[in-house]
């Protein structure tokens, strides 16, 4: 079998023979194939790459398992004699129901039908819990978005549009063969209430509170981090949201090591805002995992029982939001060690 | 009723009461809110938008439906009620199967269950046909695009990276207050045979093609156009790929009005580099339409029935890809007019 011993255990743990995997980051994870939004992967005793004639060439050069090109309903055909009495497991966080009606058409017509049965995480699960080299490239993502910060920094400023900002960010990592992770939130004075509110026209203002989140994304894994600086002096009320913001993000990455819950970690967070009658304004969950996707498990929020395992990767990153006067998000990205943690992003959190 | 006639209309064709609505364009397309990927709308009598406190700002400033602010499953238990007894569709090529699971769990348990109504493409084909607005959006979106490799063309030449071409293309939109439609594709000499291998840190050497596939993402529409630039005097092989597909890239175009169908227009192209030996070369369809999705209906590919209309904006793009050779596509943007069509993308197709 060209099935590795860790994916087999995965499929027993599951309890099916094989799993149609229809996520593009599961897909890429599993065959390195980069273009997994137009494939899919038949993970079985002989796993097989399913994309179209586009990527005829890019499917030789980077799929560790054979590929066939075709497109569905060809692909369904195709793999028919190959899923013929087993149990198929799909993916139904991600599959469409008109998928899986295309899948029953074409596998469960037969004399010897597929069952098909439904799995959750059974590959993001793997997934979270990153290699030396994933760890390595989440590292160089974060390394990078950090140089960024460094140098846009100076730049923001009372006069300065928001969305110029992001163009400097997504400039300086985009000139160092990087990509933005996600759309880079650029938030200032009233619209900080937007936890995220992309970058906009708006012009800061002096005296304002600026909240940044963005991420590199680099050779396929994400990076994550938030600053919010100020411009000017502003109030003593912004001032004060932000040492509780800081206090309650400094005190939730203090609590990150292996066997903390992702419930508990969102709970030393929530207190201390609470403590400051901040509860209600922290309107999200404490953070989740990074890395081949933005947003990936474990799951840091409130009652999640996820477990911290060393060579996970999560965000910490508390926020409070009033409508009409603005916000504060501090954000980290944190390594998971085999004795506590490892903070990967780097950049100061002094409110200036 | 808060529900515009068209919309109710469309859900009398689908033979629904309401509709649960999951594609973020659809729910972009529908209500103003720009988050639709942590959103869900129902389409009712009394239509809601469900997000969560993230965007409680954002759904008041944006949305033209009322909110509700809450994370699944709350938003489930709150909407069962206004869906007691009703036939309410689901959008079959966006829900994933767990969500419909959740959906039946939460409004098929009571006395007066809903029942639950696979659909397909009743909002999207809706958004096929633009308005004059939107239109004008896709117009602006195209003009700076065609700004931008004016600006960029002279920079494509020997000993660049293919990655620096990807990053002036995306500065450029970035200052004037874009982002990129997708990711880039910057594919030289033999990279050309991938039709969409993203730009790498290739150098692009003499006497090579150059495809750049590209587009603008403005407020919240998009453009796509692709042109091949030769650098240096490229060979009489490529050369002859180039005047092939150009050949069949302009037929296409000029055939397209009214009452055409995407697979007649795909015909046309592929007819035409059939005659030149190129057919297996052409290894995709000819084309797609273009709006708040970069890739959306009309479908331009063998055999659609897809009939074009007035204010539909669909890309003509016939390529060829000779492996270890290279590879050449032109793509233009097209708004279907009454009596024809307009070219949108008015950048050079000369081979220079
Ligand atoms: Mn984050
Ligand atoms: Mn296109």
């Amino acid at each position: 079998s060209l099935l590795p011993d860790t994916l087999r255990a995965a499929l027993d743990r599951a309890g099916v023979d094989a799993l149609w995997v229809s996520s593009p980051e599961n897909i890429r994870y599993l065959s390195g194939f980069t273009s997994g939004r137009d494939a899919r992967l038949l993970l079985s005793a002989q796993p097989t790459l399913y994309t179209d004639a586009r990527y005829t060439v890019q499917a030789q050069e980077e799929s560790r398992f054979p590929s066939f090109i075709a497109r569905p309903p060809a692909t369904l055909a195709h793999a028919a004699p190959a899923v013929e009495g087993l149990r198929v497991g799909f993916e139904a966080d991600h599959l469409t129901v008109a998928e899986l009606e295309r899948l029953r058409a074409h596998w469960q017509a037969g004399e010897r039908p597929a069952t098909l049965v439904s799995t959750s995480r059974v590959i993001d699960t793997l997934r979270q819990v990153k290699t030396p080299d994933e760890v390595a490239r989440v590292r160089a993502a974060q390394a990078l978005a950090d140089e960024a910060f460094a140098a846009v920094r100076p730049f923001i400023a009372a006069g300065v549009r928001e969305s110029d900002v992001a163009a400097r960010l997504e400039g300086f990592m985009r000139e160092r063969g990087a990509g933005s992770a996600f759309g880079i939130t650029v938030a200032s004075g009233p619209r900080g209430a937007m936890p995220h509110g992309t970058a906009s026209a708006r012009v800061i203002g002096n005296d304002e509170l600026v909240t940044v989140d963005f991420g590199a994304l680099l050779d396929g894994y994400h990076s994550d981090m938030t600053r919010t600086v100020a411009v000017g002096n502003p109030s003593e009320e912004l001032r004060r949201l932000y040492r509780a913001v800081l206090e309650a993000e400094e005190a939730a990455v203090a609590a990150v090591r292996p066997g903390a819950t992702g419930g508990e970690l969102d709970a030393v967070a929530r207190d201390l805002l609470g403590a400051h009658g901040l509860a209600e304004a922290f309107a999200h969950s404490l953070g989740h995992g990074v890395g081949l996707a933005v947003h990936e498990g474990p799951s840091l929020r409130a009652a999640s029982a996820d477990v911290l395992v060393p060579g996970m990767i999560v965000t910490v990153e508390p926020g409070v939001y009033v409508p009409g006067v603005g916000g504060v998000r501090i954000e980290d990205l944190i390594l998971v060690t085999e004795d506590g943690h490892e903070v990967l992003s780097r950049s100061a959190k002094e409110l200036l």
